[in-house]
């Protein structure tokens, strides 16, 4: 493979720009990626701009990649060339704390390895989904069951695993009231696996022009939040909340939603220097209910979760985009200007790469 | 029995003093019960104080009573005269909603009866037990099984139910490790009790004074938690932490030593006008760990939990006082300065009323 195109940030204030990465042939439990989609999530652009601190140049983002196997390790088994694969937001994990071996590698207590912006064991930085291929480790790696729509997949292994993971915990299904907060990437997503549940799906929703697009998707009502009148009508009544949104808003509008002993699960966070509004404790202990928070899901519920969604026709509502308008999908995303997802269609780096 | 000694306060500026309540004869499911001692709650004194805004006076607190059966009603059978009985921070509730189906009347979702400042069916107010007797519905009066220190049982039914009833349903028990924040008349009971379940109990105070005290309540390791040190060697390794301090302090100091999948639960809160510091949600969806609350506990629970204290051989540790001097109690309760409960010889009133 060695030297194959991608597209990196060099510096916070920078761009995103055409940028090399080197990456190594597969070693024994290996798999080659020809990467055909790659979804935009907003940590990409976090993390290109360095907004948690902690990145380090060069950046490639991505970690919703859908691909084609291209070659395998002499150890790997479990795919061949040709398959069609999918990796989210892990490469790798410690393997053999508690959380790796309850097959929850996203709480690995020594802290998995993040498809771009992470070290691997042997030192080397890895790089995301920006870019044709990508080798990853086989436990790492996804089937994809879905024949067609492959774009709309690779959403699902971020934005999908992060809503389906705390919906199955926290037992969504029939004769249960769930409630989605927010209609974004995740949102959207939350929507369409709470319904295929078989859950009575509720969407939370600031502006009341997303109600149509919210019962297209699957919701049974939609709640505009700014309305205290239709919020107290649903006082003391879901099983379970579940909060897409990062922006700093009042939990306690949602908290007081929950009958006895339900939980309200966060899978957005604010940045640290504009919290949410403080809790009102009493909205806590008045039912025994819990604000509790989730992280993707492991391996084996992310291939559950793609298995749901290829059983039930569910895809992400995207929007294909060229690798050289990045930069201008990240403006339109800080704006809310996309429904529900942007996805790099890589044939356009290819080609590109092919025309220089 | 009519008119009875007590004491009230008439306003909120103004101490207790002694009052005289109409307590009428038992109605058919009621017991009367002579007042034998009364705890004396921080409940009491915000009520008293109309620190909630919801005080109608007289206001008479008191709901850590322990007493004598002296009358039962025509249709009362769960207990006869001369039995030794307890009346915590309920007598009544709606009985037909899901939590009072559950034997969680504490959660009634019309709203319990407070043993005082509540409102009875019949439109009549309570008075609690700063008495010398009370009539209440036998359904929520509690079988005392300790043959002595009935002083030092009053405090059970409020503080020990408040934590037994978290502890239990969450699980502390042989194997799990507990934490107990803040000793106090809720800490100091939530220790013996975590202890006595068989967890591996640990105290979070932020005085080194305390921790001989915590030693021999019960507590296997004091952790200084103003010690940041002391606190980092505990990261992540706890199964549950019931957290009994009301001041506002910092929650994340204590969510990130919880264990994946684990939860901190309050029972105390700060004014709404001096909420916790902010949440950092990454403490939560890092682990999928919860913040929840809880509320004392039902008449089920509490009776279980007066089983369970007798069988351990479990009280308070309390200073007995006289009713004449519950505004002093009231003052050293705010600096602190109790080991750690006081409870009220009710005899005290009885004599002043004779003598008077």
């Amino acid at each position: 493979m060695s030297h194959i195109p991608a597209y990196a940030t060099q510096a916070a204030n920078q761009p995103l720009a055409p940028f090399s990465v080197n990456r190594g042939a597969p070693g024994a439990h290996d798999v080659a990626i020809d990467i055909l989609f790659c979804g935009i999530c907003h940590s990409d652009l976090h993390q290109a701009r360095n907004e948690w601190g902690n990145t380090v140049y060069p950046c490639v983002p991505g970690h919703e990649i859908v691909g084609k196997v291209t070659a395998v390790g002499s150890g790997a088994g479990k795919f061949k060339v040709g398959d069609t694969v999918a990796v989210g937001c892990m490469v790798g994990s410690c393997g053999h704390c508690e959380a790796c071996a309850a097959g929850e590698e996203n709480y690995c207590e020594n802290g998995f390895v993040g498809t771009y912006n992470g070290t691997l064991p042997d030192g080397s930085r890895t790089f995301g989904g920006y870019s044709t291929a990508i080798v990853v480790n086989e436990d790492f790696v996804l089937r994809v069951p879905h024949k067609d729509h492959l774009a709309a997949v690779a959403p699902l292994v971020c934005a999908g695993i992060t809503t389906y993971s705390p919906l199955r915990h926290w037992g969504a299904g029939p004769g249960k009231k769930v409630g989605i907060v927010g209609l974004g990437g995740l949102g959207h997503m939350g929507i369409k696996l709470a319904h295929a549940m078989g859950a009575h799906t509720v969407l939370f929703t600031h502006s009341p022009r997303k109600a149509d697009d919210g019962k297209r998707l699957g919701a049974d009502e939609v709640v505009v939040s700014s309305d205290p009148a239709q919020m107290a009508q649903h006082a003391g009544s879901f099983d379970f909340i579940l909060d897409t949104v990062s922006a700093p808003h009042d939990l306690n509008a949602y908290l007081v939603l929950l009958k006895r002993d339900s939980t309200m699960c966060l899978v957005g966070a604010p940045p640290a220097s504009t919290p949410h509004p403080p809790l009102r404790v009493p909205n806590l202990y008045g039912k025994r209910r819990a604000l509790a928070g989730s992280l993707i899901g492991g391996i084996r519920e992310t291939q559950e979760m793609l298995d749901f969604c290829a059983a039930h026709g569910i895809v992400s509502d995207i929007e294909t985009i060229a690798m050289q308008d990045i930069n201008a999908a990240y403006e339109r995303m800080l704006k809310g200007d996309v429904k529900y997802r942007f996805v790099i269609d890589m044939q356009t780096l290819k080609d590109a790469a092919k025309a220089a």
